[in-house]
């Protein structure tokens, strides 16, 4: 007998989009200003980054010169795009420049815990 | 007796990023290219810009001239921001800056369709 998997509404066809990474000056400011005017967690915060928990996907608050603005994905082999790094978190990734020059951070699916 | 709301699993106590709208110099391209390196559905494109339907949220590649980049986030009582605009889908939105000039388009909730 075959052994088969059930695909879930948590784990659908299309990638996810992790997180998005945007530059400020001054984090603990903009986590006030930014939980003023969201409904939102904040997950993590230093002096050099935050990251706003949303309800589908995560906002980080970067100073650009530390922490560089980026979108991140989850994908399937994402070591097609490049030597993966281990992040503290777990998570394992490598930064891409798309045409233009937007960074992204594509995540190993298998590194990122659900939710 | 009063009446009661149920929150479901749809409707989270967190905020929603519906999309991001990041600078691209050719939409047709840049499709391309998306759609290479990820798994994700291409809900709309013209020449000044296209939309990328991701599992969670949605990724604008925009002409920077013809329309901003941003973050749109669904919000409930979208008019404290100020005057709402109707667009052609049925959405009414907002445009703020954050304090570093980010532009975010604040989507009223009751406007955007779930999914």
């Amino acid at each position: 007998m075959n052994t088969t998997t059930t695909t879930t509404a948590e784990q659908p066809t299309l990638d996810n989009i992790h997180h998005l990474a945007i530059a400020v000056t001054d984090v603990t400011a903009s986590v006030a200003w930014y939980q003023a005017q969201f409904k939102c967690d904040v997950a993590y915060q230093d002096a050099t980054w935050a990251l706003l928990k949303f309800a589908n996907t995560s906002l980080a608050l970067v100073i650009p010169d530390q922490h560089p603005p980026h979108i991140g994905f989850v994908v399937d082999d994402a070591a097609r795009f490049g030597e993966l790094t281990t992040h503290r978190d777990g998570t394992r990734s490598v930064y891409v420049n798309d045409p233009d020059g937007n960074a992204l951070e594509m995540m190993a699916r298998e590194s990122v815990r659900a939710g």
